[in-house]
Formats: C-alpha cells, structure tokens, sequence
C-alpha cells in the first residue's frame, strides 16, 4: 500500500478508477489477476474521502482479507448498472481512467450511462499517473525483487549444471517450473524460454520436443514472480565445445552487455545503455542481429516503464529496476542473449541476479 | 482458417483489423497469444483482395509458418507509425475493430494519426462479429474439444482416484499439470482450482498448502488447452464418508445440473436452464448460495459467448459448446460445484467430459 493521496492532490482529477490488475495490486494489495483478457476481478475507486475495491461474489472473501485499507463493495447486477451510483455516492466529479488499459467500449458504455443518468462525472485519461508511481521501487519493493532474482538465479544454476545431451527443451522447461513451484514461487513471471539450435534464433521461442545436442547454443530466459514482483534473466549455454562462430557471437554479446551496464546510472537518458551495446555489436559486423530493445523495467510486471530502447528516451533514476539483455540471432543457425536484472543505484547498476554462468571464450 | 469473406459482404466494414489473440488465432491460424495484457503479438487486416499479419521481428518466422493463406508484414519502427500507411496501401475506408479489445487510448492514438494524414478511414466497432462466429463450432473443432475434454477427464479420473487424506491442494493441482503436459496439452487452460474444506466455499478458490481431510468437500475444477481449444469441468469429490449436510447439498446441486442439462436443446433462450437449476436450488432453501452464472461458453477462449445465466438471453444454437456448472456455498463450512461441458446437438446435449465420478448419495 503506497501514500497515494499525497500524489492525488497535485493532478487533476478528484477521483481514480483503477482497472489494470498490476495498479489494483500495487495500491490494495488485491492479488487476484484478471482470470481473462476480457474478464475483470474487480476495480479500485479512491478519492479524498474514500478507498473502494468493487468486486463481484466470486471474489468478496479473499477481497477483505488481503484489502484491509479498503471498503470493499460487491457488485449484484453489472458493474456498467451500479457504477454510476457508486460515483455519485463518493461525489467524483473528474474520474481518472487508465485508458491503456480501459476497453473503447466500457469507456463507451460508461459515458452512456453517465448521460443517461444527468450525472456531471466527466472522465480523463490518467496518463500512467500508478504506473508512472511503479516505476520507482522502495526498499520494500527492492528486497522482495532480490528475494525473487535469487531464487531464479538458484534455481537457473542448478538446472544448467544439471544439463544433458539428449533431453528436450520441454522438459528443462518443465524442470524449471515443478522447481519454481516447490521453492514457493507464486507463478512464473512469464512461460520459460529454453530454446536450443537453430531455435535459440527465435527471440521467443516455445519450448519443444527437440532434444538438446553438445555445442549448440541453448537459450534460458526464465522468471519467477515472488510475493507479486517479478524478475527476469536469460543465460545462454553451451554443453561440450561452442563453435567458433558461437564464441564469436558470445563474446560480442558479453562485450555489449557489459558496456551497457558501465552505462546505466541515475540521471541518463534510457537510450544510453542501448546504444552502448547497439554499437559495438554493429561494430563487430552483427548490425542486423540485434533485433529487440536492449532492455525494460521489470516490478509487478514483468515488461514494464521504463523501456530502454532506441527510441523514446527517458531519465533513469535511483530505484528503478530494469534488465539488460543484448543478443544476436541468426536465422536458422542460431543465437545468444545474455539478461541481468539490476537495480538503479547512486553509484551504478546492481545486479539482482546472481548467478555466475558466463563463459570467458 | 475460416470462411470470413462470405460473412464481410453482408456486414458494412470493408476491412477487419483483428486484435483480439483468440481472434487472430481462429482466423488465421497464428498461436501467439500476447505476452501480457497490454502488449500486443500482431494483429491481423482482412479486406475483399488481402490478408495481412502484422507483427514485430519477434515472431517472424513463426508467423510465416502457422498463417499461410497470410501475408506477414513486419513493423519496425511502432505500429502506429506504419499502420495508417498499410491501411492507406490496401485502401481501407471503414475499418472494423474490436471494440471489447482495443483500448481507449489505441483508438484514440489511431483516429489522431489518420486526421493528421488526411487519411479517409472511419473506424467502427465490429460489435462481436468473430466472437459470434466463434460460438458456433464446426465439426473439426468439436472434434478437438472432445479430444481436450477427453484427456482432462482421463487425468482427472486418475488424480480422483489416487487422493488421499494429508495431500496438500496444491500438491494435487501440481500432479494434475505434471499429467497434462506430459499427455501433450500445449497449456492448462486455467490455473487449477483444487478447494478443501472451507476453502471449498470460495468459487475462484487458489490451492494452498492446507492437507486434504477426510469427510470433507474436494472441489477440483479443472481444464486443459489442446490444440488451441480449451476444456472445463468439476467435480466434488469426498474422501471417506460425506456428512449428511453436504450429502444432501451435493444431491441438490446434482438435481440442479441434470434438471439444466434437460433444458438444453437449440432453439431455447439461454436463461431457460439457468432458471431451471436456480429454481430447484432455490427451492430446496438454498437460493443464497448460488452465487454465480449456471455456464458459459468455452472454445478458444475458456470463457466465452454463449453465457448460461440469469441475464441477457440468447437463443442457444446446435454446435455451441457450454458448461453446466451449479454450485451451492456455504461460506466458512464448503462448498459443492458440479461442472459438465457439453455439445449442444439437435438432440439435446452430448457430454463432452467423460468421466464418472458422481456420487449416487
């Protein structure tokens, strides 16, 4: 729960209506997600006077218990029938949305109603106002992230030691998992990445049957999400002896990674660290390889503010926790990316995932 | 990949941008759903003479592969850069879009950047077009839902039949995603709910380290995805003998799903069965404790149109594939939820979940 009228009183709207389940967490401590794309488990109304977490039956028990700041509210007949009331009950006047993340229609079917109903309840979009507030992580927030890139790093480490020719990226995948679980992890952030061969080229790649053979590159881009935050890393291993053309490739990788975190500090624009490493791997011949962002912040999350990419430049500042992950793919032979998670500190970046599987080729 | 051109003549856009993953994926075949909820895969634009995809450098070759009635366009420099000139090239006047998906601030992002080009494109919302198309299931993907449905019900057979008293709920739920991945499900189509107890009384219930006891409900709602199609069901399930309070709540809630299941037939309103179980549980004075909607649609989506509740009645139609889950809660003591998922055919409806576990109390 983070002081959140004190930030209130310096925008404009009286009223906000939160929606995104990462914002609703962040300021209730409501942990359900949305069961659904397309399927809300509840919203946050919070003005001077007010703090209501609307839900609906499915949800009301865990609600109180892990919403104790809040009155919480349950809707009996469509949130789009009551929701008018209840504004005009708290008084909103000006009702903050996150129109990143409010459907065209809802924001339709509640202007209706509004109307309909005379209410004077004019609607603005909130402009990132809670996710802008993520970005920065307290203490609290900081420790739990390390707690959460430890126990990746962990569990990461166990499993490459433990690799063997001859078993399938699925199953490392789903060795990764059943250990993320019994450890008490309360999700994965994100579905695993083990991608080996010429697989290891897609920077997205789902695990398959294809077993893993000695000196190709097999990627891990692997997460845990611990008491709500996320954390995120990518190693890239190589069981028996790389090729030369892959201790090449790694050894660029390394390099822009490297040089990316020598520039990550409070104060620079977001850009900074990605042309550091955009650079020397176009340098070194592999311009057209780099085909992704250098990095993004990582918190309830797992791709959140601030993006450090080519484009769109930001200031990064003390608190922030984001990843730094160069790579280099080539298609139908393969590819490495290297990711550490680290947080902003005065004096520089710490990396929050410990973990020592680098190859000095 | 479905028949759409026929459809789009007798709706007025001419062009279809389609964002929603499932969407996407019924139409053209590509399985990526979107990392996260505010963070897009593709999408796709469907008009008389073309049929793009249009996604990043990410999923590339595998768009190539799983879309191949379709043109894969790669945006490089951000969507809303380049989209307007694609709409521009392919000569979209009216273009649709999914007004349930897209957020507030994307269309309103887009509308700026078509005033700003002087582009001649309206944007109308689609009001469900493919969603609807989906409700309706042709033979093949009756077919898959059988075979998902098929296999959840064999794995959850098993896992019923192994129980016992001091396993933990999460452990349960932990060895049901163990057998479904490896019989080849490509995912859970839902976290499994496995509910004990008084955690039995919570619908939406997360497994917990809590031991399962004898005498007690078991509620185990599960599913899985096959092949992009998702499967529902539940069961509850007692280990030793039943109290005679939940002995009695089970035989209503059963009365309840068979009196629904006997409603249900094309032609009827989807409220009809809703009633019928709802009446008969209101009647044996539990009226209260029925919480929630009697069913719902399941396809690609686990939740989708047609719902089964009291509200908004549709008219049901042979090839719709629903669930029929009554539930009776007793908050603080257990619950009992029985879940079906069937086909509904001329006849009446064909059970999909295969399984026995009822009791004859």
């Amino acid at each position: 729960m983070v002081s959140l009228r004190g930030k209130l009183s310096s925008i404009l709207p009286d009223t906000l209506w939160i929606i995104k389940p990462e914002n609703r967490r962040y300021l209730s401590g409501f942990k359900a997600g949305d069961p659904q794309l397309t399927e809300s488990s509840g919203s946050l109304l919070i003005n001077e006077a007010n703090s209501l977490l609307i839900t609906d039956s499915r949800y009301i028990i865990e609600a109180r218990k892990e919403s104790i700041d809040f009155d919480v509210v349950t809707i009996k007949n469509g949130l789009m029938e009551e929701f008018p009331y209840l504004l005009s009950r708290i008084g909103a006047i000006k009702l903050g949305f996150e129109e990143d993340y409010l459907t065209w229609d809802l924001h339709r079917q509640l202007t209706k109603k509004l109307k309909e109903k005379s209410l004077p309840v004019r609607m603005t979009p909130l402009k990132g106002l809670v996710d802008r507030m993520r970005e920065v992580k307290d203490s609290y927030e900081i420790k739990t992230m390390a707690a959460s890139a430890g126990l990746m790093s962990k569990i990461l480490a166990e499993v490459i030691d433990d690799m063997k020719p001859g078993r399938t990226e699925a199953e490392i995948a789903w060795q990764i998992e059943g250990m993320a679980r019994e450890a008490g992890a309360e999700d994965l952030a994100f579905p695993s990445i083990v991608a080996s061969g010429p697989n290891s080229a897609l920077p997205h790649a789902v695990p398959t049957k294809r077993k893993i053979r000695s000196g190709e590159p097999v990627i891990l881009d692997v997460g845990v999400k611990l008491d709500g935050y996320s954390c995120d890393m990518t190693r890239t291993v190589f069981l028996g002896t790389a090729p030369p053309k892959f201790k090449k490739i790694y050894r660029i990788v390394r390099r822009a990674q490297l040089a990316a975190l020598e520039k990550i500090r409070p104060g620079i624009e977001s850009t900074v660290p990605d042309s550091a490493a955009r650079e020397l791997i176009a340098d070194a011949g592999f311009g057209d390889c780099f085909r992704h962002a250098l990095g993004h912040g990582v918190g309830m999350a797992t791709h959140e503010d601030p993006r450090l990419g080519p484009r769109k430049p930001v200031i990064l500042q003390e608190g922030m926790v984001v990843t730094v992950e160069p790579g280099i793919y080539i298609p139908g032979r393969g590819g490495v990316r290297l990711e550490e998670m680290v947080v902003i500190e005065k004096g520089g970046p710490r990396i929050l995932t410990k973990d020592d599987h680098f190859y000095h080729f």
